[in-house]
């Protein structure tokens, strides 16, 4: 009787899409207008989900207000209003795509949620450009 | 070469969450703002999906008209503009979360809808807080 | 140089509307469903909005953290997860439509805002019902 | 390391929903208002989603701009302010539900992405009524 | 104390627009997709606003439920799922734009709501594309 | 008979709120995170709107195409994936808060749309702080 709950939080940030080991050129065939050196930035929809049994005493899968206040601290302390090229740990060696960037944020609850729970990812960079993570 | 369908209604309600077995404290502790003994409300969004192979005479899956029908007829009557915890006969020993609520739905659609097709439902308790049943 | 900056909150609530001095079919006849003795509810979306010249110094109008906290220490702390018929002063005489409601609240921000600037609600009960005050 | 990632993008369009077979009484009780024989139309919002494992020199499952770029030359060329039963080739003898424009579009797609990578359609006919191909 | 109260809702039609008294190249260079001979459609989003003081008996300006049901049997009967060109009295020498769309649909209403109140018309196309009427 | 026809568009840029001539406490205090030295960012979405009567000849105020085209051509191409403090011309002493930058884009669209139209700007920095010139 598994059921899957999710959170929504929101975050702001810049960032530069480039690969250090690579030409200008190449950089700029590949990322296009997001390889511009001054960066740009998105407003980050987050969407948190995890999978478990509803608790019989409570009715919750996982309390949504504990979950919001987990990527409050651990995952939007270190992402709102940064430039994740420069003010981040994360992408020293990984370039910021909107999949690593859920990825890395997968990595990060991973260790703050109890393993009984399933943990999926979806990261909106755009209205119109999404990832998920697991893919499935 | 299966389809999944959806359609989407929504219905306003009042609810309370509590534990009548747990003293005060811990229903605060637990619940907080959601334990207003005047009950509070939501506007709820419900997505009811099904799973089929298109009828080649028609190319529908499910008539999603029909769909609705059995969603209003079945559900809506039942939750909309009601007190969750008082009107309904589905909350008088289940706490009325988005999870119960959800299975609730799913319990009273399944004996509506041929079990040829897979039943998923989906229910925005708001905007940031959602929970899907079965999970996958 | 006027420019008008709005800041969106909202709140989840239970009401119930009714006049208290009419018969029970009169408040049937008017409210229907909304006249539910136990109280239904809604996802509120507030929209408050100042009009005023950029301050050249900072380029805000009203900066939008300080307005924000100023509707969740005056506004939300009062109507979120209440009943506003049993939990609110406001509505002892008042019956809370989305009118009254958007009435209340201007009425509580237009004493902690300069009166230099402009004040305008907009009040979603519902995606598809709304209303703003004051009209123009 | 798979990761899930979508393309949002959207065609506007005419059709009719009606079997040649039947008689006129048989298509007015299935499709109703959908049988008008003069066409109505839609907005339709297509997500288009790919599953793979990030390319480490990109950071990219797929790159979104030419996911875009496909969409468009291969499907909204064909789709997009048309009438999906008199202005292509796709409805000639299957009836333009939205299940059968998510098959069509994912059998377009399917010929122009890398079967490395999974390919799923959704296709939003309004608001409330959409697809998705396939539904898992 | 004038508030302005609103109702969305939606209808979808086919249309096309050109100009009889011109030339095929004239229709194609002014209206280019929307010229398209077997029409091409939307999902309308329609908001009626009307503006007015509460009724201190109900704490309505007007019950949206009523304006609800005037829009249904005066405006949607006529233009829901129906080719706004071929299927309705209105554009038989009108251009059916959004702009002129919204003006037919105001004047239907005007005549259906009574004077004291102001009359507001909003049409949304597609999510980007939209008018209003009046315009202040 | 007056129409306002709207087209929304929406770009993405990097920026840094912060008054040169201020300490880095004054800019801490009044910009918070805000004056991050290596910038934010923000999905903007702006929606430029123009009152004018319907071209009897065309049923149109304005062709939203062409809007479209003048925005893009003009403001898109300045602003979009950009870093407003640093590749802009705009903002070398003028912060680029919303309210700047909605006067910004008005004077640059105000000299390429013909006086006989009433211009406006709305902007939204994100989902929930938007801004809007001439605030009538």
């Amino acid at each position: 009787m598994k059921v899957k709950v999710s959170r929504k939080e929101h975050f702001n940030a810049a960032h530069r899409l480039f690969n250090p080991n690579w030409t200008e050129e190449q950089n700029e065939k590949v990322f296009g207008k997001c390889n511009n050196p001054n960066y740009h930035g998105h407003n980050y929809e987050l969407i948190v989900s995890l999978v478990g049994e509803p608790d019989p005493e409570t009715g919750y899968v996982y309390d949504l207000k504990v979950l919001s206040d987990i990527i409050k601290e651990n995952v939007l302390i270190k992402l709102d209003h940064k430039n994740l090229n420069l003010d981040t740990e994360y992408f020293l060696s990984l370039i910021p795509t909107a999949e690593n960037i859920a990825l890395v944020i997968w990595r990060i609850l991973r260790q703050k949620i109890d393993p009984k729970f399933e943990l999926k990812i979806t990261l909106y960079e755009t209205e119109r450009n999404f990832v998920e993570y697991p893919a499935s």
